[in-house]
């Protein structure tokens, strides 16, 4: 009976499909390129923080970052960590960067959520429904009705995921499961879930293990895929780009980009940073 | 350099070890109950959210909850989904909250992250030095290096999903890894990973599969375990104890009690509750 008290920004209501509005940005860009967005007060220049408390540093800090590459990227991606150790005016701030990012250039709320049913709801009412992301990235621990529920916001698309390009991605994620890896495993039903339901479901797959990339795609045809690892977690970009060839792929580059100059002329180095990570990477599909 | 940024309350530098702070807090409120605190805007009583934003109604419920149920309490688990699907004034609420929680009560932050080693670092730092959290809990899919920086704070404890008692708990959490089922493969890894480390490490453990706990105990004797799942999600609460004792655990129950009554007597009945679900579990070992 209180239901509309979550829904602020019914944003789903005004989204069309998202595959057809990631191939526009990427036509736009001429890129697969996403910048991730990781403020870390340790790695801003000191001429963004003179003077300034943490939470304006980072709002100026990405707002130039976001206005000196939204033109090679057909995505920002938000690293939800990094606002939230800023405490609730880092979260404000994101919410207020979000409203800065053209509505052409796709969102993604990088925050790994996963929780059961009711609170999943939650979680994708915040992001879709409140924030207004496109996309997200979850975890699939704990299951089905841990995901369901991010996958009933039309329009948007939830990244889960599958093999991920970290140290401690060999941990679980390669454990044999009836001869299969659990990844792909996960990937399988993760594909079967999103059948019935009205967005689409996408995976997490590094950039440091080609076969896995390569299984996936297989496995998952028509599912995007969002790619971190070029650049800073390592990955060669053609490599990457041929294993996950003949489906929609993502390609996020964060600190390479960000912090590719540490002094006051930060903003000129990420668009140039942007730009040949962009080039280096084939252009989009069509 | 400017890593003094992330840490404006050094939390963890005045706290004492996790498992003795928690038998003190079992022994006074004579329970081993956490009560959660999901405040869900569909079930808080129309009394508290009459003429209210929705942020102020969320703090004056839970401020009440808290209020009526703190004395058979030894913990307070507060579901972060329930606070970010109000944005930033959702966050703000959550910090004000946790300064009114009595000192001897612990609180855990339920928000399940799990993330690479440097995000990693900034969900612990929110959590566990901004916030000021005595627990949390996060999910193990990122293996090593998105758990271990969690266990770097003294005094603290992080409870790692395991064998959860939703329905999608039984999707992949059961599945056969060399003879074991995957959570009791990541139950060993965990334990093996905090022994170096200065914090706890705890396992999430749901009330509803007996054997999982029964199994989780012989292969983790002393860490404590957070068992969700009594009461709203099922399991009966002695069967659970007895499958679980021989080691710390705390019993959580979230729904049953902050919606025992949607009129404005809701507190007094969140209460009752408290103290029936108390006394239907056995009492804090010693």
């Amino acid at each position: 009976m209180h239901r509309f008290l979550y829904s602020l920004k019914p944003a789903s209501l005004m989204r069309t499909n998202f595959l057809e509005r990631l191939a526009t940005a990427q036509r736009r860009a001429d890129s697969v390129l996403c910048v991730g967005i990781d403020p870390d007060l340790e790695r801003i220049p000191d001429a963004v923080l003179v003077g300034k408390e943490p939470h304006e540093a980072v709002l100026n800090f990405c707002r130039e970052i976001i206005a000196a590459t939204h033109h090679v990227a057909c995505a920002f991606k938000f690293n939800f960590a990094f606002f939230e150790a800023l405490g609730w005016r880092g979260f404000q701030t994101l919410e207020l960067l979000l409203d800065e990012v053209p509505s052409e250039i796709l969102t993604i709320a990088d925050a790994k959520r996963g929780d059961i049913g009711n609170t999943a709801r939650m979680y994708a009412d915040a992001i879709f429904e409140r924030m207004g992301f496109d996309a997200c990235t979850i975890s699939p621990y704990m299951g089905r009705d841990s995901v369901e529920p991010f996958l009933e916001h039309p329009g948007t698309c939830t990244f889960v995921l599958a093999r991920t390009s970290n140290p401690g991605g060999n941990d679980f994620q390669t454990f044999d499961v009836d001869g299969q890896p659990l990844y792909q495993r996960i990937a399988t039903s993760v594909r079967e879930w999103a059948e019935h339901l009205p967005a689409t479901a996408g995976l997490v797959v590094g950039a440091s293990d080609l076969d896995a990339l390569r299984a996936l795609r297989r496995e998952a045809p028509d599912m995007p895929f969002l790619i971190p690892g070029i650049g800073a977690q390592g990955g060669d970009a053609r490599d990457v780009m041929r294993a996950a060839s003949g489906g929609p792929i993502v390609v996020n580059s964060s600190r390479q980009i960000l912090y590719s100059s540490t002094r006051s002329d930060f903003a000129e180095a990420a668009a140039k940073a942007a730009s040949e990570t962009a080039a280096s990477l084939p252009g989009p599909p069509g």
